[in-house]
């Protein structure tokens, strides 16, 4: 079996995924987007730094190393995809094609090109499936009837907005939206809500067409530490469509942290 | 003629509204919300500071003082009026009793229950209509065709979220939403994108069944500072349906900021 490949963006999702594909003897060529985890070098038989909308190198470099099949997993922040200096020619004339530049219509148009040289992406899901948010109570006290009015509110807005696709997380206090994500992501829009009004739910999804090969909403050490620093105490995310990194330390660590994780239904 | 009262916000809208009735020769009443300008009082014959949901409070000092006739203006931050603190047990009561607690709904709550007391609000836009925006090129040079494209990528996702009413504002960069504005305000979020992604085109609107007595969308020189350290180089509002405080200077100002300003249609 030849390389698969792993375009590794930001985040520790891309080291668990390549710990787990390499402990199932799977030889990796990671090709690590800016602010990767340096771990991920160890993990590899081939790395290479390269930059997200440089398309025709990646593909070049996929395709002299014989890979057919690759992952894609970690945050890439759209801010730094849409850098001219980021773009290579290939990766400037797909942007330029695209009518939506929104997060599902950008991953759509990569997932497309790399397909039309011939290049599988494979879902991390597989791998990861152990991970899943599950439906109902997973970590903390029950949330309290106020709570849940918020996370449903939560979960009628998001509703609306996730076609739209800029953003999957809201954080709602007292049935009002204090804070809506779009580029800054999930981390810095919890934050900000703290600082505008503290104790807010958080409610996470995604959009129905979303792909599950490498879009899946994940949250992990870095969402629990936001959400203690602004006094968030329920976090709510897509059952079976969510990624707990890594699951049961993570539910301990919200447990002893006073917040209660729950999955809701789409 | 009797006296007739201000509820007045922060910002400048509620000092330059009291202007114009005081040269009318309207005796006010002005009920300052916290953080209201100081150069009201001034401008007023009664002079009240007082909690945003207070409303049993705020009912019976209009009723003790004869007012028949309100106005409402500026900015009462939504944090503030979910306050614990702010409420009192009427304030509270309804509050309680909203099953949604957008924007659109918080201030309807409080217009129905001054007009079941008898006390009628009265719309600030007769008194500043020539503060209103146009249709079209207002300030700085023609936005250019990339330019245009996200003005209008701004409208679309603008269309979907005005509904929720949580926030008037987006940023666009490169059709992709930078920020979306919740109960940070306007400045914040044009300040936040600017950090993300700096040059984004800001599109400001309002919903099609909003208030246009006590809630239309105001833009002044808060919005082009924002703005100009943001770099951002396009303003477009909704025309007619949108206060430049105040208009001439603004767009003065706009101009020497290299800021253009579009009257775009709902």
């Amino acid at each position: 079996m030849g390389l698969t490949a792993l375009v590794a963006g930001r985040g520790r999702l891309p080291v668990v995924l390549a710990r787990r594909l390499r402990s199932m003897g799977v030889a990796l060529a990671v090709f690590a987007l800016e602010g990767a985890d340096g771990e991920l070098r160890d993990l590899s038989c081939h790395f290479r730094e390269f930059q997200s909308l440089a398309l025709g190198d990646l593909v070049s470099g996929l395709l002299s190393l014989g890979v057919r099949e690759l992952y894609m997993a970690g945050l890439v922040p759209k801010s730094l995809a849409l850098r001219g200096e980021a773009l290579d020619e290939v990766g400037a004339r797909i942007l330029r094609s695209l009518d939506r530049r929104d997060d599902h219509s950008l991953l759509g148009a990569v997932v497309s090109f790399l397909s039309a040289h011939g290049i599988r992406v494979r879902s991390y899901l597989e791998h990861l499936s152990d991970m899943l948010a599950e439906p109902g109570l997973m970590a903390g006290r029950f949330p309290s009837p106020e709570e849940w009015l918020d996370v449903s509110y939560g979960r009628r807005v998001l509703k609306a907005i996730l076609p739209l696709s800029f953003g999957q997380t809201v954080v709602v206090r007292g049935r009002s939206v204090v804070a809506v994500e779009a580029m800054e992501g999930t981390d810095e829009t919890i934050l900000r809500a703290g600082r505008i009004c503290p104790g807010g739910v958080v409610v996470k999804m995604m959009r129905s067409d979303q792909d599950e090969r490498y879009d899946v909403p994940v949250v992990g050490d870095d969402t629990l530490e936001a959400m203690a620093r602004s006094r968030c105490r329920v976090l709510a995310v897509e059952a079976g469509r969510t990624i707990l990194l890594d699951k049961p330390a993570f539910l301990e660590r919200a447990d002893r942290a006073g917040i209660s994780v729950v999955g809701i239904r789409p």
